[in-house]
């Protein structure tokens, strides 16, 4: 029933001032290209080639000189002499002369002495000859050997986390292994007296852990290498204990606690046991969320979250992830929205905290609608009904209907 | 060189006349729920109990009977009797009478005799007295019984993805296993004679296969059950026999094919050979994706994707995905958008085809800006540069600068 002062931080400050003191990880391994999605790259990658590496065509068509086309129309069709086929994948052995035009599908290479090629729907075939019914300038339909990449072009920089797209990139530059930063190994600790567990049936008024097995969940999904380590009692020393036994082998430890003012309480100073700097921050100004520790051991991340469901899933989001992301290298660890959707109902906040409102989204007419779900933070089925959240600012006092606000998408 | 007489569909009429001919996955199994998100729920989930199953306190403070505080404040608090102190997940073995107060954590269960909480803060404590400054109402800082989850109440309908969110409400209700389907069988198929694989050196002309690996990737972040069959050249008899071997092991068959107009030719042909109704669909009204080719092998799909990366890409996320969604009994299959973006620049389209634009994102005061990524389709450093794509419906002749569009990340 003590109640300490507490450092409270806004979300900037914490980005800023907490997640800038931790000790990115520093291993590194190389790993295939076509598994390397979610991890962060661990040096710049350079082309080792052009790309396509040869002129291309980009339609199937006829591969002419530009010049021979000069004035060609529907009306006036220049004719050329058809000469050969580029076949895809190979070489054009023959070079095409003045006045001559050679078949070549989409992707086939330009042969030499033509500089554009004629889309097929604008020729006519004519006994040894094909009419040209376009004038085409140097260049069109022709995609140049060094026109996508461009050979020791930074094409993947350090700290970016690699995303599937980019894997074709890779791919196609023939560059199938790649240095990483070896992803964050994850201790998750389960607190509270009345929690059990999940298969267990609680008795009167004890509740079962979801929180921390969600979370491991999603994390795992997410590509971390996470463990829920155990459940401990709402105690220092045991609490203590188990952090003993994490701090060494993980690279950051998670409390999923209560909230009330006792548990913030010892969870901090069981923290404060392990070592300096300790608590850095003991609370968010953001809502739901607020009450989430904010630890240091070293330059090592130790979070406490607060246990009511709907906190500790924005928490999570908002203020774990990115200490994550951090510890990984990724440069890009500030969450971004999805996109802006339109407000359907007026919402209340207070300046000075931000808000994440939990909706559900509504697609109408090229608009996107977001109802807020207004509902007790310590609902579970709140969580399970909303497809994201959209964040109010701390600078404003509430948000109205018809207003478009930044959306983060569950 | 042949041009066939070719159906082309909006993609509407995809997602109407195509999916919807597809047989869905049948198979259930019994996984753990923790392991269950991406899984599609297979029988209705109705909750075993009320949620949180007891009258709960949503702050730290004490229990009261609200008609106790009746007139309280600051100036003129009411004295009550600290009766007791309710622990966390126990029973209150007391009741409490009129004129006391308990003591009660943030999620302990309200003793018998109390129908309220006040808050800490608007308490003090006072030899065996607390000072109540504030007045509450029956039901004041209490989360009923039944509040967030009525019993037998739907939790989960069938034909729902199960996402992160859904696992956590499944384990408070102690629902730790669950009905899904299974998930779907994918076959990729490469072709192209131009394509060799990604560690091999292409000589001049070729290229090295990306499409087929990234979509794999892809693919199996979203946890479908995909395999790269195999490459095969270009050529009818080949792919038929490729066709043969896979139909009967897979859900589905993908075929990356080449896009040039012999490619779409033999590839459609290959598909007839392998029975009725056989091609529907010869390509889709969307920029770029158009050449994609949907058949049908009784009920069975097999969809020809088009070899130009981004045509590829964008065909991937649009059309084969709600083919694979459909086919795993989702019914959420249509894709989209994430939030609405602010275009920076006009963007042209043709009426009566959807554009798809690969932009570039950027966060500026509260409003997100799109920036379109003009290039070739064919280019493939242009996926790994954008962050996703917005849509340009079909009714419209492009879209203006500071116009609002939906945006599907990458």
């Amino acid at each position: 029933m003590r109640v300490e002062f507490l450092k409270f931080a806004m979300i900037q400050e914490i980005y800023e001032n907490y997640v800038a003191r931790i000790k990115p990880i520093e291993e590194i391994e190389i790993i295939e290209s076509v598994n390397a999605s979610g991890f962060v790259c661990a040096k710049d990658i350079y082309s080792p080639q052009d790309l396509p590496g040869f002129d291309k065509s980009l339609v199937d068509g006829y591969a002419v000189n530009a010049s021979d086309t000069k004035g060609a129309s529907p009306n006036l069709p220049v004719l050329l002499k058809m000469a050969f086929e580029v076949r895809i994948g190979e070489k054009p052995d023959r070079t095409l002369k003045p006045g001559e035009t050679a078949w070549i599908p989409t992707g086939g290479a330009l042969p030499q002495g033509a500089d554009a090629v004629v889309m097929a729907e604008h020729t006519q075939i004519f006994d040894n000859f094909v009419e040209i019914m376009k004038a085409v300038a140097v260049g069109e339909n022709v995609m140049k050997s060094d026109e996508d990449v461009k050979a020791g072009e930074i094409v993947l920089q350090r700290n970016r986390r690699i995303r599937v797209n980019d894997i074709q990139l890779l791919l196609q530059l023939g560059i199938t292994k790649i240095t990483v930063y070896r992803r964050a190994k994850i201790a998750v600790i389960s607190t509270g007296d009345e929690i059990v567990e999940p298969w267990q049936t609680p008795s009167f008024a004890q509740i079962r852990d979801s929180n921390t097995y969600t979370l491991v969940a999603w994390l795992w999904d997410l590509g971390f290498s996470v463990q829920r380590v155990g459940h401990v009692k709402d105690d220092e020393t045991s609490l203590h204990r188990m952090l003993e036994d994490c701090v060494d082998k993980y690279d950051i430890v998670v409390i999923a606690g209560g909230s009330s003012i006792g548990t913030r309480d010892y969870t901090a100073r069981a923290i404060e046991r392990m070592g300096k700097p300790g608590v850095i921050y003991h609370g968010a100004m953001i809502q739901p969320g607020k009450p989430t520790v904010f630890a240091l051991v070293g330059r090592k991340p130790i979070l406490g979250l607060p246990g009511n469901p709907v906190s500790f899933f924005v928490s999570s989001r908002f203020l774990l992830l990115p200490v994550l992301k951090r510890l990984e290298n990724d440069e890009d660890f500030i969450p971004r929205p999805a996109g802006l959707v339109r407000l359907t109902k007026n919402v209340p906040s207070v300046q000075g905290r931000e808000h994440f409102v939990r909706v559900r989204v509504k697609f109408e007419k090229g608009d996107i609608l977001a109802e807020p779900l207004f509902s007790e933070t310590a609902h579970v089925s709140n969580i399970h009904l909303a497809d994201g959240v959209v964040r109010i600012p701390s600078q404003v006092e509430g948000a109205y209907a018809g207003q478009l606000v930044e959306f983060y998408a569950f």
